[in-house]
Protein backbone atom coordinates (compact mmCIF):
# COMPACT_ATOMS: atom_id res chain seq x y z
CA UNK A 1 0.00 0.00 0.00
CA UNK A 2 1.82 3.28 -1.27
CA UNK A 3 -0.46 5.76 0.92
CA UNK A 4 -2.04 5.36 4.19
CA UNK A 5 -5.98 4.49 3.90
CA UNK A 6 -7.65 8.08 4.47
CA UNK A 7 -5.37 9.46 1.20
CA UNK A 8 -5.73 5.88 -0.71
CA UNK A 9 -9.82 6.84 0.39
CA UNK A 10 -9.44 10.16 -0.97
CA UNK A 11 -7.82 9.67 -4.15
CA UNK A 12 -10.40 6.96 -5.26
CA UNK A 13 -13.05 9.12 -4.85
CA UNK A 14 -11.64 11.96 -6.77
CA UNK A 15 -10.96 9.37 -9.28
CA UNK A 16 -14.52 8.93 -9.73
CA UNK A 17 -14.91 12.33 -11.25
CA UNK A 18 -15.13 13.07 -15.29
CA UNK A 19 -11.77 13.94 -16.67
CA UNK A 20 -9.84 12.49 -13.43
CA UNK A 21 -7.85 9.97 -13.70
CA UNK A 22 -5.72 8.54 -10.83
CA UNK A 23 -2.53 10.74 -11.50
CA UNK A 24 -4.76 14.01 -11.64
CA UNK A 25 -6.58 12.47 -8.35
CA UNK A 26 -3.28 12.17 -6.85
CA UNK A 27 -2.29 15.80 -7.26
CA UNK A 28 -5.57 17.10 -6.12
CA UNK A 29 -5.68 14.97 -3.07
CA UNK A 30 -1.89 16.32 -2.14
CA UNK A 31 -3.15 19.26 -2.86
CA UNK A 32 -6.09 19.37 -0.48
CA UNK A 33 -3.66 18.01 2.10
CA UNK A 34 -1.60 21.03 1.70
CA UNK A 35 -3.98 23.73 2.01
CA UNK A 36 -5.19 24.87 5.20
CA UNK A 37 -7.89 22.50 7.02
CA UNK A 38 -10.20 25.14 6.49
CA UNK A 39 -9.86 25.41 2.76
CA UNK A 40 -10.57 21.35 2.20
CA UNK A 41 -13.46 21.34 4.59
CA UNK A 42 -15.33 24.13 2.76
CA UNK A 43 -14.86 22.22 -0.66
CA UNK A 44 -16.38 18.94 1.28
CA UNK A 45 -19.23 21.58 2.89
CA UNK A 46 -19.55 23.37 -1.11
CA UNK A 47 -20.43 19.76 -1.83
CA UNK A 48 -22.72 18.45 1.37
CA UNK A 49 -24.58 21.97 1.14
CA UNK A 50 -25.36 21.81 -2.75
CA UNK A 51 -26.68 18.34 -3.32
CA UNK A 52 -28.56 18.52 -0.22
CA UNK A 53 -30.18 22.34 -1.25
CA UNK A 54 -30.40 21.86 -5.08
CA UNK A 55 -33.34 19.90 -6.20
CA UNK A 56 -34.72 20.34 -10.14
CA UNK A 57 -37.79 22.94 -10.34
CA UNK A 58 -41.27 21.74 -10.55
CA UNK A 59 -42.09 23.89 -13.49
CA UNK A 60 -38.60 23.68 -15.63
CA UNK A 61 -36.85 20.94 -14.20
CA UNK A 62 -33.73 23.20 -14.12
CA UNK A 63 -31.46 22.76 -10.75
CA UNK A 64 -32.47 25.26 -8.06
CA UNK A 65 -32.55 25.99 -4.55
CA UNK A 66 -35.92 27.79 -4.61
CA UNK A 67 -39.16 25.75 -6.58
CA UNK A 68 -40.30 27.38 -8.33
CA UNK A 69 -36.94 28.28 -9.83
CA UNK A 70 -35.84 31.98 -9.81
CA UNK A 71 -36.64 31.85 -14.43
CA UNK A 72 -39.63 30.69 -13.61
CA UNK A 73 -41.06 33.39 -10.69
CA UNK A 74 -39.53 35.90 -12.90
CA UNK A 75 -43.11 37.92 -14.24
CA UNK A 76 -40.59 39.44 -16.50
CA UNK A 77 -39.69 36.32 -18.30
CA UNK A 78 -42.32 35.41 -21.48
CA UNK A 79 -44.14 32.43 -20.16
CA UNK A 80 -45.19 31.98 -23.68
CA UNK A 81 -41.99 31.11 -25.04
CA UNK A 82 -40.02 27.73 -23.95
CA UNK A 83 -36.70 26.89 -25.07
CA UNK A 84 -36.13 22.89 -24.51
CA UNK A 85 -32.54 21.94 -24.00
CA UNK A 86 -30.65 18.63 -22.73
CA UNK A 87 -29.33 19.89 -19.32
CA UNK A 88 -29.03 22.88 -16.82
CA UNK A 89 -25.46 23.69 -18.47
CA UNK A 90 -27.26 24.38 -21.42
CA UNK A 91 -29.35 27.15 -19.77
CA UNK A 92 -26.62 28.21 -18.43
CA UNK A 93 -24.81 28.87 -21.79
CA UNK A 94 -27.91 30.53 -22.89
CA UNK A 95 -28.17 33.04 -20.30
CA UNK A 96 -24.84 34.20 -20.88
CA UNK A 97 -26.38 35.70 -23.79
CA UNK A 98 -28.89 37.63 -21.93
CA UNK A 99 -30.47 37.66 -25.09
CA UNK A 100 -33.53 35.05 -24.55
CA UNK A 101 -36.85 36.66 -22.35
CA UNK A 102 -38.38 33.39 -22.42
CA UNK A 103 -38.29 30.35 -19.86
CA UNK A 104 -36.79 26.69 -20.17
CA UNK A 105 -37.38 23.28 -20.08
CA UNK A 106 -34.74 20.88 -19.50
CA UNK A 107 -35.48 17.72 -20.64
CA UNK A 108 -32.13 15.44 -18.83
CA UNK A 109 -31.29 14.21 -21.53
CA UNK A 110 -31.60 12.94 -25.29
CA UNK A 111 -33.50 9.89 -26.88
CA UNK A 112 -30.86 7.28 -27.37
CA UNK A 113 -31.76 3.89 -28.22
CA UNK A 114 -27.70 2.86 -27.85
CA UNK A 115 -27.98 4.01 -24.28
CA UNK A 116 -31.57 2.87 -23.53
CA UNK A 117 -32.84 6.12 -23.23
CA UNK A 118 -36.33 6.23 -24.18
CA UNK A 119 -38.72 9.44 -24.22
CA UNK A 120 -40.35 8.02 -20.85
CA UNK A 121 -36.62 8.70 -19.06
CA UNK A 122 -36.80 12.09 -19.78
CA UNK A 123 -38.96 15.15 -18.84
CA UNK A 124 -41.20 15.51 -21.95
CA UNK A 125 -44.49 14.05 -20.16
CA UNK A 126 -43.95 17.36 -17.68
CA UNK A 127 -43.47 19.36 -21.01
CA UNK A 128 -46.74 18.14 -22.22
CA UNK A 129 -48.33 18.66 -18.78
CA UNK A 130 -46.89 22.88 -19.56
CA UNK A 131 -48.72 23.13 -22.51
CA UNK A 132 -51.65 22.21 -21.17
CA UNK A 133 -52.05 25.21 -19.47
CA UNK A 134 -52.71 26.75 -22.53
CA UNK A 135 -50.26 29.93 -22.17
CA UNK A 136 -47.27 28.34 -24.01
CA UNK A 137 -47.24 30.36 -28.00
CA UNK A 138 -43.83 28.79 -28.90
CA UNK A 139 -41.41 25.70 -28.33
CA UNK A 140 -37.58 26.68 -29.62
CA UNK A 141 -35.88 22.99 -29.15
CA UNK A 142 -32.66 23.66 -28.14
CA UNK A 143 -31.48 20.38 -27.82
CA UNK A 144 -27.67 19.93 -29.53
CA UNK A 145 -27.33 19.05 -32.84
CA UNK A 146 -25.35 15.22 -31.93
CA UNK A 147 -27.33 12.67 -33.41
CA UNK A 148 -29.62 12.03 -30.66
CA UNK A 149 -29.82 15.61 -30.02
CA UNK A 150 -31.39 16.16 -33.73
CA UNK A 151 -33.52 13.03 -32.95
CA UNK A 152 -34.54 14.00 -29.82
CA UNK A 153 -35.82 17.47 -31.06
CA UNK A 154 -37.53 15.70 -34.37
CA UNK A 155 -39.67 13.94 -32.11
CA UNK A 156 -40.35 16.28 -29.83
CA UNK A 157 -41.62 18.44 -33.24
CA UNK A 158 -44.11 15.33 -33.69
CA UNK A 159 -45.21 15.28 -30.81
CA UNK A 160 -45.97 18.86 -30.09
CA UNK A 161 -46.63 20.20 -33.57
CA UNK A 162 -50.57 18.25 -33.47
CA UNK A 163 -51.69 20.43 -30.39
CA UNK A 164 -51.19 23.51 -32.29
CA UNK A 165 -48.30 25.65 -30.34
CA UNK A 166 -45.33 26.75 -32.83
CA UNK A 167 -42.38 24.37 -32.69
CA UNK A 168 -38.85 26.08 -33.79
CA UNK A 169 -35.39 24.71 -34.16
CA UNK A 170 -32.35 26.61 -33.22
CA UNK A 171 -30.01 27.50 -36.61
CA UNK A 172 -27.42 25.16 -37.53
CA UNK A 173 -24.35 26.33 -38.67
CA UNK A 174 -20.36 27.73 -38.78
CA UNK A 175 -19.78 29.28 -35.61
CA UNK A 176 -18.85 32.72 -35.19
CA UNK A 177 -15.09 33.52 -35.84
CA UNK A 178 -15.50 29.67 -37.85
CA UNK A 179 -13.80 29.39 -41.24
CA UNK A 180 -15.27 27.51 -43.85
CA UNK A 181 -12.53 25.62 -44.55
CA UNK A 182 -12.23 23.87 -40.74
CA UNK A 183 -15.87 23.59 -40.68
CA UNK A 184 -17.32 19.86 -41.51
CA UNK A 185 -19.36 18.98 -44.32
CA UNK A 186 -22.08 18.52 -42.11
CA UNK A 187 -22.35 21.59 -40.77
CA UNK A 188 -21.77 23.20 -44.01
CA UNK A 189 -24.56 21.65 -45.20
CA UNK A 190 -26.83 23.33 -42.27
CA UNK A 191 -25.21 26.64 -42.87
CA UNK A 192 -26.33 26.19 -46.83
CA UNK A 193 -29.91 25.04 -46.00
CA UNK A 194 -30.52 27.69 -43.58
CA UNK A 195 -29.55 30.81 -45.69
CA UNK A 196 -31.29 33.77 -44.87
CA UNK A 197 -31.87 36.32 -47.30
CA UNK A 198 -30.26 39.76 -46.37
CA UNK B 1 -26.70 35.19 -11.05
CA UNK B 2 -26.46 32.31 -13.42
CA UNK B 3 -26.23 29.41 -10.80
CA UNK B 4 -28.22 29.45 -7.43
CA UNK B 5 -26.13 29.46 -4.31
CA UNK B 6 -24.97 26.37 -3.47
CA UNK B 7 -23.96 25.37 -7.12
CA UNK B 8 -22.15 28.58 -7.27
CA UNK B 9 -20.42 28.25 -4.04
CA UNK B 10 -19.51 24.30 -4.84
CA UNK B 11 -18.02 25.77 -8.46
CA UNK B 12 -16.00 28.29 -6.68
CA UNK B 13 -14.80 25.74 -4.29
CA UNK B 14 -14.00 23.48 -7.38
CA UNK B 15 -12.21 26.54 -9.27
CA UNK B 16 -9.35 26.16 -6.53
CA UNK B 17 -7.73 22.77 -6.84
CA UNK B 18 -4.98 23.16 -9.17
CA UNK B 19 -5.91 22.89 -12.93
CA UNK B 20 -9.96 23.04 -11.88
CA UNK B 21 -10.44 26.45 -14.36
CA UNK B 22 -14.52 27.96 -14.18
CA UNK B 23 -15.37 25.57 -17.10
CA UNK B 24 -13.49 22.54 -15.50
CA UNK B 25 -15.07 23.40 -12.15
CA UNK B 26 -19.14 24.01 -13.60
CA UNK B 27 -18.71 20.53 -15.23
CA UNK B 28 -17.46 18.94 -11.88
CA UNK B 29 -20.06 20.51 -9.94
CA UNK B 30 -23.00 19.09 -12.31
CA UNK B 31 -21.50 15.85 -12.25
CA UNK B 32 -21.84 15.80 -8.38
CA UNK B 33 -25.10 16.94 -8.66
CA UNK B 34 -26.25 14.12 -11.27
CA UNK B 35 -24.78 11.76 -9.41
CA UNK B 36 -26.56 9.32 -6.78
CA UNK B 37 -26.21 11.63 -3.85
CA UNK B 38 -24.11 9.20 -1.40
CA UNK B 39 -21.56 9.37 -4.29
CA UNK B 40 -21.15 13.24 -3.76
CA UNK B 41 -21.35 12.70 0.31
CA UNK B 42 -18.62 10.02 -0.09
CA UNK B 43 -16.22 12.63 -2.02
CA UNK B 44 -17.01 15.06 0.45
CA UNK B 45 -16.72 12.68 3.67
CA UNK B 46 -13.12 11.70 2.32
CA UNK B 47 -11.83 14.95 1.93
CA UNK B 48 -12.76 15.24 5.95
CA UNK B 49 -11.74 12.17 6.54
CA UNK B 50 -8.15 12.58 5.29
CA UNK B 51 -7.94 16.21 6.14
CA UNK B 52 -8.58 15.38 9.85
CA UNK B 53 -6.45 11.55 9.97
CA UNK B 54 -3.50 12.34 8.12
CA UNK B 55 -0.95 14.28 10.29
CA UNK B 56 3.11 14.43 9.64
CA UNK B 57 5.09 11.47 10.43
CA UNK B 58 6.90 12.97 13.53
CA UNK B 59 10.13 11.72 11.99
CA UNK B 60 10.17 11.74 7.96
CA UNK B 61 7.57 14.57 8.15
CA UNK B 62 5.74 11.92 5.06
CA UNK B 63 2.16 12.12 4.97
CA UNK B 64 0.29 9.40 7.32
CA UNK B 65 -2.40 7.92 9.47
CA UNK B 66 0.22 6.50 12.07
CA UNK B 67 2.71 7.84 14.13
CA UNK B 68 5.42 7.10 13.31
CA UNK B 69 4.58 6.41 9.56
CA UNK B 70 4.47 2.50 8.58
CA UNK B 71 8.26 2.93 7.03
CA UNK B 72 9.52 4.53 9.56
CA UNK B 73 8.16 1.65 12.04
CA UNK B 74 9.46 -1.20 9.47
CA UNK B 75 12.30 -2.97 11.16
CA UNK B 76 13.01 -4.21 7.36
CA UNK B 77 13.81 -0.80 6.40
CA UNK B 78 17.76 0.01 6.96
CA UNK B 79 17.54 3.31 9.16
CA UNK B 80 20.78 4.36 8.26
CA UNK B 81 20.04 5.21 4.70
CA UNK B 82 17.75 8.46 4.36
CA UNK B 83 16.51 9.73 1.03
CA UNK B 84 15.86 13.27 1.41
CA UNK B 85 12.86 14.07 -1.05
CA UNK B 86 10.99 17.46 -1.73
CA UNK B 87 7.57 16.20 -1.71
CA UNK B 88 5.02 13.10 -0.47
CA UNK B 89 4.48 12.66 -3.80
CA UNK B 90 7.91 12.02 -4.56
CA UNK B 91 8.20 8.99 -1.53
CA UNK B 92 5.00 7.52 -3.49
CA UNK B 93 7.00 7.47 -7.15
CA UNK B 94 10.03 5.87 -5.53
CA UNK B 95 8.37 3.24 -3.34
CA UNK B 96 6.79 1.98 -6.73
CA UNK B 97 10.37 0.99 -7.97
CA UNK B 98 10.21 -1.31 -4.77
CA UNK B 99 14.08 -1.51 -4.88
CA UNK B 100 14.78 1.47 -2.27
CA UNK B 101 14.87 -0.13 1.07
CA UNK B 102 15.95 2.88 3.33
CA UNK B 103 14.07 5.55 4.98
CA UNK B 104 13.23 8.90 3.72
CA UNK B 105 12.79 12.69 4.70
CA UNK B 106 10.69 14.96 3.09
CA UNK B 107 11.25 18.47 3.26
CA UNK B 108 8.05 20.13 2.18
CA UNK B 109 9.89 22.20 -0.97
CA UNK B 110 12.75 23.69 -2.02
CA UNK B 111 14.74 26.57 -0.90
CA UNK B 112 13.50 29.26 -3.33
CA UNK B 113 14.60 32.64 -2.67
CA UNK B 114 11.96 34.04 -5.46
CA UNK B 115 9.31 33.12 -3.27
CA UNK B 116 10.73 33.68 -0.18
CA UNK B 117 11.52 30.41 1.45
CA UNK B 118 14.35 29.51 3.21
CA UNK B 119 16.00 26.22 5.17
CA UNK B 120 14.05 27.55 8.32
CA UNK B 121 11.03 27.02 6.10
CA UNK B 122 11.49 23.45 5.21
CA UNK B 123 12.12 20.31 7.54
CA UNK B 124 16.10 20.86 7.27
CA UNK B 125 16.59 20.98 11.44
CA UNK B 126 14.14 17.74 11.79
CA UNK B 127 16.68 16.04 9.38
CA UNK B 128 20.06 17.24 11.67
CA UNK B 129 17.78 16.30 14.91
CA UNK B 130 17.78 12.44 12.70
CA UNK B 131 21.25 12.76 12.34
CA UNK B 132 22.44 13.43 15.67
CA UNK B 133 21.06 9.74 16.84
CA UNK B 134 24.47 8.53 14.81
CA UNK B 135 22.65 5.98 13.30
CA UNK B 136 21.97 7.36 10.07
CA UNK B 137 25.57 6.51 7.18
CA UNK B 138 24.26 7.95 4.43
CA UNK B 139 21.97 11.03 2.87
CA UNK B 140 20.40 10.11 -0.39
CA UNK B 141 19.56 13.39 -1.91
CA UNK B 142 16.82 13.04 -4.06
CA UNK B 143 15.52 16.60 -4.50
CA UNK B 144 14.22 17.06 -8.07
CA UNK B 145 16.72 18.51 -10.63
CA UNK B 146 15.07 21.70 -11.41
CA UNK B 147 16.78 25.09 -10.28
CA UNK B 148 15.77 24.86 -6.63
CA UNK B 149 16.09 21.21 -6.74
CA UNK B 150 19.65 21.49 -7.28
CA UNK B 151 20.39 24.54 -5.12
CA UNK B 152 18.72 22.53 -2.12
CA UNK B 153 20.70 19.56 -2.97
CA UNK B 154 23.77 21.66 -3.06
CA UNK B 155 23.34 23.57 0.55
CA UNK B 156 22.20 20.46 2.29
CA UNK B 157 25.50 18.38 0.98
CA UNK B 158 27.29 21.28 2.55
CA UNK B 159 25.25 21.61 5.24
CA UNK B 160 25.85 17.83 6.88
CA UNK B 161 29.36 16.42 4.64
CA UNK B 162 31.21 18.20 7.79
CA UNK B 163 28.99 15.76 10.37
CA UNK B 164 31.06 13.14 8.31
CA UNK B 165 28.22 11.31 6.89
CA UNK B 166 28.06 10.23 3.81
CA UNK B 167 25.52 12.33 1.32
CA UNK B 168 25.19 11.55 -2.50
CA UNK B 169 22.59 12.62 -5.43
CA UNK B 170 20.57 10.61 -7.50
CA UNK B 171 21.56 10.70 -10.88
CA UNK B 172 20.84 12.65 -13.35
CA UNK B 173 20.48 11.93 -17.45
CA UNK B 174 18.45 10.85 -20.15
CA UNK B 175 15.38 9.07 -19.30
CA UNK B 176 14.90 5.22 -19.88
CA UNK B 177 13.44 5.31 -23.47
CA UNK B 178 14.75 8.48 -23.98
CA UNK B 179 16.09 9.70 -27.34
CA UNK B 180 19.47 12.23 -27.03
CA UNK B 181 17.63 13.92 -30.11
CA UNK B 182 14.91 15.23 -27.64
CA UNK B 183 17.18 15.49 -24.84
CA UNK B 184 18.19 18.67 -23.59
CA UNK B 185 22.10 20.10 -23.76
CA UNK B 186 21.70 20.44 -19.45
CA UNK B 187 20.90 17.12 -19.41
CA UNK B 188 22.72 15.63 -21.87
CA UNK B 189 26.03 17.41 -19.93
CA UNK B 190 24.69 15.54 -17.07
CA UNK B 191 24.44 12.72 -18.59
CA UNK B 192 27.69 12.64 -19.81
CA UNK B 193 29.42 14.01 -16.33
CA UNK B 194 28.12 11.09 -15.04
CA UNK B 195 28.97 8.12 -17.44
CA UNK B 196 29.92 5.16 -15.55
CA UNK B 197 32.67 2.47 -16.94
CA UNK B 198 31.03 -1.04 -17.97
Amino acid sequence: MLYPEPIQGLVNELAKLPGVGPKTAQRLAFHLLNRPEGEAEALADAIVKARRRIRYCSVCYNFTDTDPCTICRNPGRDPGLIMVVEQPKDVVAMEKTREFRGRYHVLHGTISPMEGIGPDDLKIRELMDRLQTGTVRELVLATGSSLEGEATALYLARLFKPLGVKVTRIARGIPMGGDLDYTDEATLLKAFEGRQEL
